[in-house]
Order: C-alpha cells, then sequence, then structure tokens
C-alpha cells in the first residue's frame, strides 16, 4: 500500500527548491504564484546561490527548512533531482512535485535519470508527482504551485486531472471568457509516480470539486482504473477527452477479434465500463461539466422548448432529434396555458415559440407553465437578443423559477454583445448557458444519460461458473506461448463454462474417418485439420453436408489432396506454405441458423474485451461488431448485441426467423468470465456461433495463449 | 422571366412606408437604422398621420414620394399591405421589402392576405422580400432595412442569407465577439415572392461577398436552387445549415426506396449534387466561412503542424484522423532543418512540438521549414499561451509569412485573455484563427473538399440514350394514375433504357406455365403474379431452381394455393387480404451473383432521387443505401456505390468473388436518365439486380405511375 496522497491538497508548509528572485526565472514564478494564492501555510524558498526573495530569506539547503513542511515543489535542473530527492527524504517531506523537464520526454538517458529519481522517491516512501508538469491549483485552500504567469482560474466545481500542462495552461486562460471556474487542477506530466488513478481517488474527495473532469493520452494501468472510477461514478460524475485516437491502429491479431480491436476500441470499452463520460472536443468537455455540475440528472428524455423566434426552436428540435431526446408532448392544460396568455400567431405546441414581442414575464410565465407540465422532464428556454429590451431582463425572471424548479433547465443566450450581461446573470446564479441550442441540448443528454447510467451501475456480475480451474491451468501450461489450444482442450474449457459446443473428432485416415462419421450420425461438415490455417474456406477446406460413410471416405482423399495443392501454390499467402496437415476434423452437422462470432481479446491495459458481431465475411467488411471489456453483466451484452445488425436480427427481421437470442446473451456472459478468469489465454473466437430456435451451439472453437 | 432584383441593392432612393417617430415603433427602428448605416441616397418617409422625423418631413402618401426611389420598405399593419402595394405600384416601385408579421405565419386569414399581397405585386411587376422579416444589410453600400436595436455588423466577406431573422439578429450580434464581419445579410421570411434561389445570383454578383452561408428551412423550387448553386460554386464556394431534419420522417411509400428516402436524404443529395457544404451547427457555418473567404483552397490533404506544447498536437493528430487528413511525412531535409535550432528534447516530426521555450522567432522559422516543404499542402499553427512573452509577438512574426505564402495556413489560438490581442491581430490580417484544433481541422477539411470539389464539377452528365418517348408516354398514359405499370411496359422501359433485363412471362395455367418454363429453358423462377404483393417472399410466392416442365406444372398449382392460403390467413397484413393473383410469372433463372437494389423515387423538390444498396433484408435492417440525384455522372455513381457495403462487396472481398461494378454503374446512370427524362414516374426498384462475373440483369423489375 502506497502511503496517502494527501499532503499535497492540504500541506502545513511548502518548499519551494529552486526558488529565484530573477522575474525570468521559473523558480520564480512559482513563488510568485503561490505567495499571490493566498496559500495560508508556511511558504519556505530554497537555492544554494542563498539571498532574499519578497522580503524573506531564501535558505542555502533543504535541511535547513524548520518545521512544518509536508510538500516540495522542485524547480531545478533535471541532473540535480536525484539528490534533491533524497535531500527531501532525509528531510522527512513525503509529498514533491518535480516540476522541470528533462526526463523520460527527451529520450533515454532522461528516462534513465527519472527512473534514478523515482527509485530514491521509493526509498523514503516519498510520493511525486511529475517531472514534466505545471503542479497543483486548488481554487478554495487556496494553493497554486503553477509557475504559468496567469491568475488563478475564478473557483468552481470542476476538478481538471491532465497529462499535459499546455493544456491547463489554455483553458485556465480560456475559462475565464467561458465564465466558469475550477475547484482543482492537477498537471501530471510523465507521471512517473503518481498517475490519474491515483488521484481520482483525490479530487472525488474534495466537496468543491462537483465533477471531474479528464484529459488523458494513456492509462497506466486500466483495471485499476476502472475500479476507482466505478466507485466514484454514484457520486460525482467523470468526463474525459483520450487522445491518441489515431495512433492506435490495429493490433497484430491472429482471429477477427483481434483484428478488429483497435487500442481505442478498449478504451471505449473501458469507459462505457466505468461509467465515464468521453468527449470528441474540448469544448464538449466544458459544455457538459457545467451541466453536470450545476444542474440536476434528466429524470427522463422528454424536453420543453421556449422561445421568442421560431428558427432557434427549430435548430433545437433537430439536435434534440440527433441526440435522441424527445420534444415532450405537452397535456391540453399546457396548450390551453400558453393559449391563454399568447397571441393567436404564436406557436403553443412544443417548441413554443412566444414571438418576438414576448416579455420577460412572458418568459417567466412560460417557464412556469413548463415546469407545471407532468410530460415534460426539462426545459430548454431560448433567448435570442430580444428586440425591444436588454436580454437581462429574462434573466432576472427566470433564475428565481430555475432556483425553485425540481426539473432540470438549461439556457441558450444567442448572441453577443447584447446577452453578456445576461450571461454573467446565468453564469452567477449557476444555471448552464450555451450559445447555441446545439450545444445546450448536447449538455442535456448527458444529464438524461447520467440517471441511465446510475441506473444500470447496481447491476454487479456474478460469476456464473464456479469452477475448479487447476487441471485446466496445469493443461494450459502444456500448450506452448503464443499457440493455439489444441481441439480437446478448446472444447473442455467450453464445457467448463458451459458453452455447447458441436463434439468434433480428427480423423487420421479415410477408413476412420467414415467410422467417425457413423459414429456421430450423418450428415456431417468435414473441415481440414491445421493449426496453422485459420481460415479454412480459403484453401478450399470445408466440405458440408457429408452424408454417408462412403462420401465420408472420399471427401477424406479430397481434401487432403486438395488442400496440399492450395497450399502449395505460388500465389497463396507464405505462411500457409508451412501449414501442418494433421488430417480432417469431422463434426455432426447443426442445423440451420443465424451464424454469429463472439471472442475475446487481451488488453494489455484492461483485461478481456469482448467481442460480438456478424458471422461470415461481414464481420470484418462491415464491421457490424461491438465490444465490451469482461466479465459482462447481462445489460451489457444486451447493449452490445443491440449495436449492431447481426444483434438485431436475433429478434427475428421481416422473413429472418427470430433464433434464441437469450441463448447468445447466456454464453457471451459465461464466456467473458472464461476470458477473465484465465489471463493465460490471448485470444478467444467461436466463429461460428450457430444460433438456433432453441439454444446456440459453438461450431468452431479457436484459443491462442498468450505470449 | 421575372425582372431584376438589382434595386434591392442599388437603390437610387428609399421610401419606409410607415416611418414613426415614436422610438417604441418598429417604423421608427427601420429610420434610425437606415440613417445611421450611411446608406447616401434619398430617404423618403411616409406616414398618413404626417410629421417630422430626423428633421425631415414625413409624407402622407406614396405618390407624393419625389424622384429618384427604387426600394420601398413597409412597416404597417398587416390589413394595410394590398393597398400599400397598390400604391408603390402606381408609383413605379420595383423592388419592396414587407417587414411587417400577421401574413401566412399566422393561419389561413393571413396566408389569404399574403397571396392577395402577392397578386398586387405581380400585377405591378413588383418583386417583394417578406413578409415577416427584417430586410437588408449591405456593410460596403451601406444600407441597413432592419429594425434591431443593433449597430451594423462590421464589414467582412460572408454573406448570409436566412429564413429566420431571429437567427439574423443574433449572428449579427454574435459575430461581433467573434471576429469577423459580413457583406450581406438577406432575411427572407415568408418569401411570398422572392425565395432563396433568387437571391443567390444577388449575393453571388457581389464582389465583397467571397463566400454565401444560408440557413434553410426549406427550399422553394429544388431544381432551380440546384442549377443556380452549380453556377455560383466554382467562383464562391456556399454553405447551407438546412433545419428541419427531424420534421422530415419517412415518406409514405410503395418500395424499398421510397421507404428509405426520407425528405431529409434529397436535401443532403441536393447540396452534394451542387457542391455545397452542409453544416451540422450554426458555429460549424462560420468556422467554415472565415477558412473559405480567407484562405485559398488546400491542393492536397497533407498536413504539417506546428507547435510549442504536445497536448494540442496529439488532439491536432486525432482531429486530422478523424477528418481523414493527413500528418504530412516531412524530407529529410525537414527533420534536419528543426534538428539544427530546437533543442534535442522537442520534437523534429510531425506534429512539430517545439517545447515551452519556444519564441516568436522560432515559430516563424519553423513555418517557414513547413512551408518549404514539398510534401505539406496546408499547415496548423498552435499557439497556447507562451509562458515568458505575450501571443501577439507570434502574430507579429508569423502574419507576413502567411501573407507571402502559397500554402494554407490556419492558426489555433489557444486560451481567453492572454491571446485576446494576438487574435486580433490574426484577425484583422484576415488569417482564419480558432480556439482549439478541432474546429481548425474541420475548417482544414472543407478547404481540402473545396479543391475535390472544383476538380469533379467539370463532369458534366450526358444522356447516355437519346429515346423517342413517344410511343411510352402514350403507353404511359393507359396506366392508372398511382398504379404499378405492368410488367411487359416496365420491359419496355428498360430496353429503351438498355437496363438488360431477364424475360419474364405470366402464366395463367399449370399447363401454359409448363410450356413457357420450355420455351424459355430450365431452371426456371416461379413468382406469384399480384400487382399488389410487392414483397412476394413473405407470402411464400416463389419458387427457385424448377427444373422440368412437371415440375413446372405442379410448382403452378402449389403456388396458387399457397399464397391463396397465406393472404386469406387473419394474421396477415390486412392489405394482402384483397390481393388479386393474376398467374404464376416464369422467368429463367439467372445464374448466382451479388443481388443489389438499384431504384428512383421522385422527390417533390428535386426531382428523380436514385438509391443504391444491399439486397435483400439488409436494404431496411441494415440501411446499407446510398442515395444521389438524377442524371447521374459516373463519377457521382461512383461515390454511391463506395459508400455501401453492397457497393464494396461488388468488386470482391476475402471470399466472396469480384463481378462486374461497371455494369452497375452504367445500369445506375441509365436508370438515373430513365427517371429524369419520365417525371409521370413516381418511383422505379430493380430489386434484386443480379450482378454477374459479366454484366447484370435487372431480375425484378417494379414501375410506380405518378398520382
Amino acid at each position: 500500500m502506497k502511503n496517502s496522497l494527501t499532503p499535497f491538497f492540504s500541506p502545513r508548509g511548502i518548499a519551494i527548491v529552486g526558488a529565484s528572485s530573477h522575474p525570468e526565472k521559473l523558480g520564480y514564478g512559482v513563488a510568485r504564484n503561490l505567495n499571490k494564492s493566498g496559500y495560508t501555510g508556511a511558504v519556505h524558498y530554497i537555492n544554494p546561490k542563498g539571498g532574499n526573495i519578497f522580503g524573506q530569506e531564501i535558505l542555502k539547503s533543504i535541511a535547513e527548512i524548520p518545521a512544518p513542511v509536508d510538500l516540495a515543489i522542485l524547480v531545478i535542473p533535471a541532473k540535480y533531482a536525484p539528490d534533491t530527492m533524497r535531500a527531501c527524504g532525509e528531510r522527512g517531506i513525503k509529498a514533491t512535485i518535480l516540476v522541470s523537464g528533462g526526463f523520460r520526454e527527451t529520450g533515454k538517458e532522461g528516462a534513465a535519470l527519472e527512473e534514478k529519481v523515482v527509485k530514491i522517491a521509493r526509498e523514503f516512501d516519498i510520493r511525486m508527482i511529475g517531472p514534466n508538469c505545471i503542479g497543483l491549483i486548488d481554487t478554495n485552500l487556496p494553493l497554486d504551485t503553477t509557475f504559468l504567469p496567469l491568475e488563478m482560474p475564478r473557483p468552481g466545481h470542476v476538478a481538471f486531472i491532465s497529462h499535459s500542462g499546455a493544456i491547463c495552461d489554455a483553458l485556465i486562460d480560456w475559462s475565464k471568457k467561458q465564465g466558469f471556474g475550477f475547484s482543482r487542477i492537477i498537471s501530471l506530466g510523465n507521471q512517473a509516480d503518481v498517475n490519474e488513478t491515483d488521484v481520482l481517488p483525490l479530487v472525488a474527495a474534495d466537496e468543491h470539486s462537483k465533477v471531474i473532469t479528464l484529459y488523458l493520452e494513456n492509462i497506466n494501468d486500466g483495471e485499476r482504473f476502472i475500479k476507482n472510477a466505478r466507485k466514484i461514478i454514484p457520486e460525482k460524475p467523470i468526463i474525459a477527452l483520450k487522445t491518441g485516437r489515431s495512433e492506435s491502429g490495429q493490433r497484430a491479431a491472429a482471429s477477427h477479434t483481434g483484428a478488429m480491436a483497435g487500442a481505442d476500441i478498449a478504451f471505449e470499452a473501458a469507459f462505457e465500463k466505468a461509467g465515464i463520460f468521453r468527449a470528441e472536443t474540448t469544448e464538449e468537455i466544458f459544455d457538459w461539466a457545467r451541466a453536470l455540475a450545476w444542474a440536476s440528472p434528466l429524470q427522463g428524455r422528454r424536453i420543453g422548448v421556449l422561445s421568442n423566434a421560431g428558427g432557434p426552436c427549430v435548430i433545437a428540435a433537430d439536435a434534440l432529434d440527433r441526440e435522441k431526446l424527445q420534444l415532450a408532448d405537452f397535456t391540453p392544460e399546457t396548450n390551453q396555458a400558453f393559449a391563454d396568455f399568447l397571441v393567436p400567431a404564436a406557436s403553443f405546441q412544443n417548441p413554443v415559440d412566444m414571438l418576438a414581442g414576448a416579455t420577460a414575464a412572458d418568459y417567466a410565465k412560460g417557464l412556469e407553465i413548463l415546469l407545471a407540465d407532468p410530460n415534460t422532464d426539462g426545459i430548454i428556454v431560448i433567448i435570442p437578443p430580444p428586440p425591444m429590451y436588454p436580454a437581462e431582463y429574462i434573466a432576472d425572471a427566470i433564475i428565481p423559477l430555475i432556483h425553485k424548479a425540481e426539473k432540470t433547465v438549461v439556457v441558450v443566450l444567442m448572441g453577443g454583445e447584447e446577452i453578456e450581461e445576461a450571461s454573467h446573470r446565468f453564469q452567477a446564479a449557476k444555471v448552464p448557458e450555451y450559445r447555441f441550442p446545439e450545444r445546450a441540448v448536447s449538455a442535456l443528454t448527458r444529464l438524461a444519460e447520467r440517471t441511465e447510467i446510475l441506473r444500470e451501475m447496481d447491476e454487479s456480475t456474478t460469476p456464473l461458473v464456479d469452477a475448479d480451474l487447476s487441471d485446466t491451468r496445469a493443461a494450459l501450461k502444456s500448450t506452448p506461448s503464443g499457440n493455439w489450444l489444441d481441439i480437446e482442450l478448446a472444447e473442455r474449457l467450453m464445457k467448463i463454462y458451459g458453452i455447447p459446443t458441436s463434439p468434433i473428432k480428427l480423423a487420421q485416415d479415410a477408413k476412420s474417418a467414415a467410422k467417425l462419421g457413423e459414429e456421430l450420425g450423418f450428415p456431417v461438415v468435414m473441415k481440414i485439420a491445421s493449426p496453422d490455417i485459420p481460415h479454412k474456406s480459403d484453401v478450399g477446406g470445408i466440405l458440408l453436408n457429408v452424408k454417408s460413410a462412403e462420401e465420408v471416405a472420399q471427401g477424406y482423399e479430397m481434401l487432403m489432396a486438395r488442400v496440399q495443392a492450395k497450399i502449395s501454390h505460388p500465389s497463396l499467402r507464405s505462411e500457409y506454405r508451412r501449414a501442418k496437415l494433421e488430417g480432417v476434423h469431422i463434426q455432426k452437422m447443426i442445423p440451420q441458423g443465424q451464424e454469429v462470432i463472439v471472442g475475446a481479446v487481451r488488453d494489455p491495459q484492461f483485461g478481456a474485451l469482448m467481442m460480438f458481431g456478424s458471422g461470415g465475411v461481414e464481420v470484418e467488411g462491415l464491421k457490424d461488431v461491438a465490444f465490451a471489456l469482461a466479465p459482462l453483466s447481462v445489460k451489457e451484452t444486451e447493449k452490445m448485441l443491440s449495436k449492431t445488425w447481426a444483434g438485431k436480427k436475433l429478434a427475428g427481421y421481416r422473413n429472418i426467423p427470430a433464433v434464441d437470442r437469450a441463448a447468445v446473451i447466456d454464453i457471451l456472459c459465461r464466456l467473458s468470465q472464461l476470458a477473465y478468469d484465465l489471463p493465460e489465454i490471448a485470444e478467444i473466437e467461436i466463429n461460428p456461433l450457430t444460433v438456433l430456435k432453441k439454444g446456440a451451439v459453438a461450431v468452431d472453437v479457436r484459443i491462442l495463449k498468450a505470449e
């Protein structure tokens, strides 16, 4: 157990090592900002050159620092970092921020130096943020350890954790013009010790942080990240921008499942598993954050729209449609109430257009009517610059109603200079306001999803199988790393986890093939047996509907000859040329059903990533697949199915008859437990899983052992 | 031919009818704005009450207005509109703006009044903008006929045409804080006379308007709109926000094609045909407009990125990837040039991260290097607030380079207060600048597409068939409106347009069925003949691979009995219950190939809308379809195919063999000409079109006559 991170945000005293009185030095910037921040504890300055700063003596060594001191900010040349860290340790300082660059980000030598520093920190039980970071801000404590020549952001309810210091810099400056504030900002830099997962509980515990936002370039310990996030989500929403999508190409993989599961898909699945909102753009993060911090979750998706003009109403209606929110169907009482006070040319239906003559009192009356309608869950009030009076009149009229309301209200203030004062008033009143309907609707959608996420989070996955895996583990050991499990072992695993298979037997000559066919019962399917040929149809290695012992015997000879000829052909993929043909697999033919693929691939960060998709070439051609992290709950599996055409077809579509959808869900859950239980396995693919009217059968199961 | 619209933007004199000296009246607002605008022609005020305004006498009647007067702005109660319009006509005024509301937008009576006004206008050859609009602004003439209590927008290069006055109001105000200006603004209101298509040439002809933006709620005359837009696009880009997507549900339609082609799909196809950029959000319009107005089109998609921090670079790289732009591969000389002046820890690869210490001179040097690299087509310069000096230093250093450059440069200025001055300098220098990389990349993408659109626009569609349609037209007349054409006529049309079909014969008893089978040659396909049953497989109405005369005879009896039983069954769709069975169609069986659907549906605004998609249930289940407007060029057809999985499969995929893709393109082009030539036809569907190794055959052709 690592020691606590709390000193970072409640230090009784702070040392700035490398403090300088030269304004162009970063060591000056840190001293200046910490002083200006209003931090009330003791501040100590250290620099071997000594001197004075802000009328206080600069100490020459860390050893001289008087108590209390809990946190050291190191703004020193990289090469001095190891000795400085040791001096901190000897002085009993347990929390450090290594601001300096010159480590891992510069190459090999820097990485070695970074490792050296971390080793010393561990030795002394010191936690370290950085290196190569801009440190911390807490607007409520207050505390500012950055060197940026910026005023502190205004106090607010959004916590921001970032892998990039420049993004912090830009966002602090941007937020001031956008009218929102931050509670805590943490710049993590190279994350040589403290990482995003470590600091999540630290901001979650802060009463001022009502929503947590993340700028991530990677995640170091995926499973712990998800665990920490899931603990926080019921209390506080988390929004993440994960960059580096473009770098996450396809994996080198042996199965369809592996080939389709790019690294970014694992992040997507991880955020979904944890209940984290994933933003596509920087602006989205804070559009959503303001709504999540200030407004309550939407209890449903039925939205009322109130405006004084038609154009913005249509834009809002389009945006609602795009985000799958609904224009609420008003009760007749609501329509009547509007008819009673609006001019006849106004629109009393949703969206309500009160026309350009609407007064601030009309807006208030309209909002009251919409809040009272039992068919609305949330309201959007749209305010283009009113032609005859200032927009802040409307703000003053409706803010008290919004504060009293039990339903969520967001405001669209369209314009620039004319609505600026109104915008300030809404911000001061903590009412989420946006310039355009599209962005307000995007934020509202997150409020609706928040309710849905909280509802779904209660369902935990309980293991379906309580298997004794000791024999299996031993058997797995006998398969060489990076190889396919032999077919018997794969079948045994399916049996342990309760996944029905169609028995498959290996014949090594025509005669025994015929005999096996008789034992299994006709018709049978014959497939070339070779662990080196994953796509058997590519080499003509499959015979369907073989109906008698004679046909099986002939089929055996034919398959062996045909595949041998095919794989020797120079036009074929070179990896097949060395393929070993072990004989022919005989399997009872399964009645026709729907064919789907299910699979699993081990992600280095997040563990077993499950796949469901269309059978046949469509899985890759059409990319008709969905992914989710193991272990799967029934609801998570339902969601996977509903994302794909293959999943929809299972319930029947036009002349395609319905098959046993529940069996597929059960099998996916079981397979996810298998993949979760056995990290020795790199990839599993059942292709096809044939889904029948009753039940489903894993016709071809391939399992790859991890390297 | 309607008369010219030029008086609207070059009136030698303007009359304000309904002018008022009471500041709370709209008639005062119009007078005030026109005066303040700097309009240099004569302004005349008319009000039967007389009086004075701005030291000038208010005339009591329109007849009294002295020459010159070319434009009248009518700010009067709706009921006086007809007489006022007549008075304008009698005075010889040919251009009017009817500002007042109280017409079509208020219901039936208002609509009748509007029609009356239009009739009078037509009588006198008067063109009218409105009613229910805010009029015109020209920032260069200058001219402002609105009543809004706003300063005129600053002069700029963006023209804006809007169906909504409130949107104009909001955008004028918003634009001032965003730092861009407008050339012309036209609020069209109810478009009782002048509509969006009419005014397109009017803004296109304005030298100050470099890009045309549209806010549209509908389009009145689709074909002319496309024609006008296509004429303008080679000179000036057009961006449209078309709202009302959510209202455009599915059509009532008889075919898959019709069912899939929602009204919004026709707009999408129209914008694509015309080469118009379609924005999803209001902010996108102006993000794109600034880039299109100020920067030259990108000659390719290879982008260099220059920054002083890593985080923003990764965001930019992700955005480039999402928009299918590429990170340029630098030449070795470029990498070397960066290595020569940057510190070793910087990143010399694309995106270039010069690190936080980068000076304004470094930015300039870096930009020069990137501009000189033959592998870059455009550059994004990203500037988070520099920690040690103001951002405007960078603006001053790079603006001269950007002005000199032949390549496109866009700037991302991340922040708020710290970058405000830099932002003003870039705006003044007409350099497109954005707050976040995502939005800059979105704008760059339009610059790349602009080049591609211009390149593709040269290709015009030349008719493939020069058919004499007089006989066909006569035959079409004999089919009742809203009915399916009989199979012979449908086949005849296919023949005229050179679309291969598989001959199909109607048998009305078992014996003649057997004979027809022998004539066609076995195997054959048998299908129940009933114009009332579009989906024959739903009722078991198809027999495949029938191999002999006896089988055909038996098949006939069986099909008739089976379908009769099926359609009488109470569980079946009620419309089938009255279906008339005419016999059985016999058709030679086509060899196996890929099955696709091609079709056409007549859109009331835009004419024939062509469809291509997956055969079978996937067309609707998977929505694997693409649409484009007739007549189709080969390139447009290629694009349709490339949008669908069905189209990709034609070229072969894994074990699916390639088929004759060119034949499909040829057939779609021919079918589009047919649909274009014959407006009497409401829907056509070839389902399936069987695509073979060589050629393609329309196996089932259904054609619906228009109502």
